[in-house]
């Protein structure tokens, strides 16, 4: 069973409210676990537990939040090189389109991939000119179909990849478990 | 006079459109002079004469296209080391939002810190909920108010910043000068 | 069995030197079969054929090279959206230290991310002070001992995650595998 | 006269060795003033004060220790919008060479662009395979010539583009001052 932690960083409630998306989609695989966390209230052991993490916070000055950082700068740090192998995402949310989220995403990611993760964006489109190929972005508060769609799709990436990689399902790969991946038809 | 050169790569026409802008804004200010040039047209010696470019293009798989790289890795290479110091920034069109606008204009200023320019994004918002903070990005074709006063502001900044800093004309710096930066009432 | 793709381009030598030592590493897990392709006479039935792949090239300007950049531009186009989940890793040489690999191979990834892989770096330290956190990352020809095995490193990662992840062989992760990860004893 | 803060976070002292070489590089352009702060004990008035800014810290799991980061998001942040056009550039330490001192070096960019600074990296090189094209990076302790030559040249540089540009002095322009750029010929 895949065990998922979307795990975030939320000021205004936005993020959290995305967050909140990844973790619903997350849970469209059959069997997985999913635990969601904000920064303040995880531990290391939540991290642990994980197959699969979702890492998301609101963009400030063009990056992580420090509060987040904190996180994984001090929390996560003895763990560091012992926890290689998790599948790892991001989503944030920005003050505006070009705010700075796939910047953001970028960090996020990055600070996965420092800590051994296998990090992963969607080519899906969850609406016309809408994608998350970098992790999913949203300017302020989540409130369209799309904007709600989006962290879905990162979150059900998530579980798809750790039913197909970790548990060994290889029904579950997104080129051959018939779930739709675009809004328009494909050949 | 601040010489500014807005050079493009368009495939679909959206990306010309988006540098058509960038040239308006750029023209705000008193005494600029703009090139609109597109890559395949443009020469070494349109870069050379320049204070101030504007580098943008379509976001492919994630980042700059090979048809923009190859102006830089060709045609300009001679020329690198020699042309420290213009004032840069970018522009980034891409399928849809999420879809590593925001990725292109950071590779696209990395080029142009190589090239040893310096770099610049706008704190601005044109809009609620829309701003340019590490270029103008825009999904698909610009259409929207929103959309064609983010190219334009990021026009008007180049020119700002050259004909503050190159040209000596302190009164045109952006927090002086009086222009519209917020369409909210600032203290 | 693993399939992997070493994908290069080089002008020098000098990646080509770096891509030969990361398809050694690679055949360092059993079973693993290794193709090593430049990109002049790579076909996109090379990346259909792969489980995972290493990209790499000279950093030019910062970032990738147009002729690398063709490749997947132009190629591989017709199969975006296909192929997606796939495991894949960079490496990248540069002129001198600071001189953009890190960024080189941040780009490389965010073009296997846009094609829907998954990427990653490597915890491990191949000697006092010299890692591939974010790639194998070499100034000019590799010639030193770490420099030669940093890119064998990236190989071998790249063929234990998609044991582990492709084909199930979870007693080579290299969390529990028994291979050396770093110069000093851990605990 | 151009006034110069070096602000920087160090742990191990590293990276404030490192710093006191890009306050050093700074006073060889005459009339430079400059003032060297950690990020304990700098204020927002060392910010405001300033008109050049070289941003320093080790990297941490990828990107910006959220100690520097915090100061940012908490100490400036009342200030943001009101501070742009400030010239900045960045410095890092790492782990080791491959370390993401680069990709730090890029984050801390990305928040100087995000305040409306202007930000710039150095096309010299210091020695034979040794530049600072996106920032200084150093692996561990600075000790070689060429250690401590990059974040000096870091320093000069930005002490030149203030000179030009701030202070009008267009004599300090590396292209036409005369100092050395490069440690072989030029034509």
């Amino acid at each position: 069973m895949g065990k998922i932690l979307v795990l975030y960083f939320s000021e205004s409630g936005n993020t959290r409210k995305v967050a909140e998306c990844v973790g619903e989609g997350a849970k469209e695989v059959d069997g997985a676990e999913v635990r969601l966390r904000s920064v303040s209230e995880a531990t290391a052991e939540d991290v642990l537990w994980c197959d699969g993490i979702a890492l998301g916070s609101p963009t400030h000055m063009g990056s992580i939040p420090w509060e987040m950082k904190q996180f994984w700068d001090v929390k996560m740090q003895p763990h560091w090189g012992k926890i290689d192998g998790k599948i790892g995402c991001a989503f944030a949310t920005q003050g505006g389109w070009g705010g700075g989220a796939e910047l953001n995403c970028q960090a996020l990611m990055t600070v996965m991939m420092n800590y051994g993760f296998l990090v992963f964006g969607v080519t899906d489109y969850v609406a016309q000119q809408f994608t998350l190929h970098y992790g999913a972005t949203i300017a302020g508060e989540p409130r369209s179909e799309r904007e709600l769609d989006s962290p879905k799709r990162l979150g059900r990436r998530l579980s798809e990849w750790v039913a197909t990689y970790i548990d060994g399902k290889k029904e579950e790969h997104p080129l051959v478990n018939g779930r739709t991946r675009f809004p328009w038809p494909r050949d």
